[in-house]
């Protein structure tokens, strides 16, 4: 049923979302003893997967509903997946988003034409910003990821990489708020129901990890990971459920073996993919998982600002 | 004749070098004012184009030619090509390379299994010590680009490209000393005969731009190019003919448009390019080459080193 979910997803998505390049490496399979399928949501327009979720959600509202407007709350890449969708169907588009965003954020977002409203985090809250947007404009949220549209579009990711290549062993799959990993599941499975599906997290940011094993849900504030995609405190209600219900494992990795991932697709691959995209890789080139046979990784992003990738590059 | 020789160098490639992904990008589309194809050579074995000419020259050498193995000078992409190559065929390689080389650049050769030996640049000339070890130990030279299995095994790369992106308008190319410029001509011609090829050089290493004009070969030592790919101090003796008969015309640009593209690539592409990689995205981005219809663009490597790419990410 969800996975034929995912399936109208993907027809939905058809001609608006790229069906992304599946990459391999010499060097990479090697190191991992196993055949490695890099599904490259770095070439993704806006340069991730959220514009999955986001044109997924958005397409499917009335057109009353989209006449009204469109909002939501990021500073990272969701923002961007929103306002480009909305761009794409002559929408308004609102965006909450702290003061203290990088400015390069702000500005992309508002390349998109979005408006972008900005908040101070220690004194305002951004859902009551946006509720005032729904309450009083009539403009509709859409979630980064608590929210089924987006979740089912977010499995279109891994429902190309299993079509592009049968019989994944294994799916390693980032995890933030759990819907690029629910979704990915749910279609995974769907297509090869023997894949283990594992979601992978920064170690100091395993509330997913943690409330995975207790199957109660956990929250982590503001995690000093370098992986910014997966600071999200704790999936949510829609996610955590279908997590447990269709992922195998989670596994966590240290910051310096993320900073290693993005350094060798870096130099190995010649791939720009941000610290939360490099998630998987970093998973295999740190022995956090054992891999074996052929396994499927997911690229979720390649938007990394310079400061962030010259602090990489510079401790190699 | 050239042109079914490139045919027939495809044929000696196929399943050792990549037939390399072509990319496309809406924004790059529209900044350019035409419908342009990447050919990917960053994603090339070693990261460059160049084990394609490297591959096509050492694999036609006889069984003993190859038992004593083949030499060649170069800091380059060029020295890890022909040690990737004879990594492959089991056979020794010798790599000249001067003493102030970057160590990344001599411990990337060294790890596809070759010997590095060093020179003083002051002191010594490298044409002396490979000669030296080609008269006393029987060492095959495997020149950079002045030899004509080498054109032929560069010119694979638009081959494939022309293949892959039927009537191509116009094909940019870089230019150090000719090698990938002459034999993508050879094989543009071959396959489309009104695609207008033009070499890129960066203006303060103009060397090839001016023989092309004045078709004498102009000779420019050391030039302060951050494209190092093209510091090549002159066409050679094969590759300047054949550019003055195979190509149409040529352009040069400022290393800030070279910085800029490269930072282009990055950021909107996700993809690592070398600057010497990214001058015919340069030549669009900057206006130096007014395209239209469709336009071929070869990103010619992706190997640079963290200093230069934390240069040009710290410049935005």
């Amino acid at each position: 049923m969800l996975f034929s979910q995912v399936q109208a997803a993907a027809q939905r998505l058809r001609g608006h979302a790229y069906n992304t390049p599946v990459m391999t490496s010499h060097t990479l399979d090697n190191l991992a003893g196993a055949q490695v399928f890099l599904k490259c949501e770095n070439f993704q327009r806006m340069g991730a997967f959220k514009y999955r979720g986001a044109y997924n959600a958005i397409s499917q509202l009335s057109d009353e509903q989209k006449s009204r407007g469109v909002i939501a709350f990021s500073s990272g890449n969701h923002a961007q997946a929103v306002a480009l969708v909305c761009k794409e169907f002559s929408i308004p588009a609102v965006i909450v988003m702290p003061d203290n965003a990088p400015t390069t954020k702000r500005a992309a977002t508002e390349g998109y034409g979005a408006k972008v409203i900005g908040y101070d985090p220690l004194t305002q809250k951004r859902e009551e910003i946006a509720a005032s947007w729904v309450t009083e404009h009539g403009y509709t949220l859409i979630p980064p990821f608590d929210h089924i549209d987006v979740v089912l579009g977010q499995g279109t990711t891994a429902l190309e990489l299993c079509e592009a290549v049968p019989g994944l062993d294994m799916l390693l799959t980032p995890i933030g708020g759990g819907g690029l990993l629910s979704g990915s599941a749910i279609a995974a499975k769907g297509v090869t129901p023997t894949c283990r599906v594992i979601g992978i997290e920064p170690e100091v940011a395993d509330d997913a990890t943690q409330s995975f094993r207790t199957k109660s849900l956990v929250t982590i504030h503001n995690p000093p990971t370098i992986a910014d995609g997966t600071r999200t405190p704790s999936m949510g209600k829609i996610t955590f459920p279908l997590v447990l219900e269709y992922v195998d494992d989670m596994q966590t990795v240290s910051e310096a073996s993320i900073k290693e991932a993005v350094r060798f697709l870096f130099y190995r691959l010649k791939l720009v993919v941000e610290p939360s995209g490099a998630l998987g890789v970093a998973a295999l080139l740190s022995g956090a998982v054992k891999s074996t046979g052929r396994v499927g990784v997911i690229l979720s992003g390649g938007n990394i600002d310079a400061d962030t990738m010259t602090l990489i590059l510079s401790e190699q």
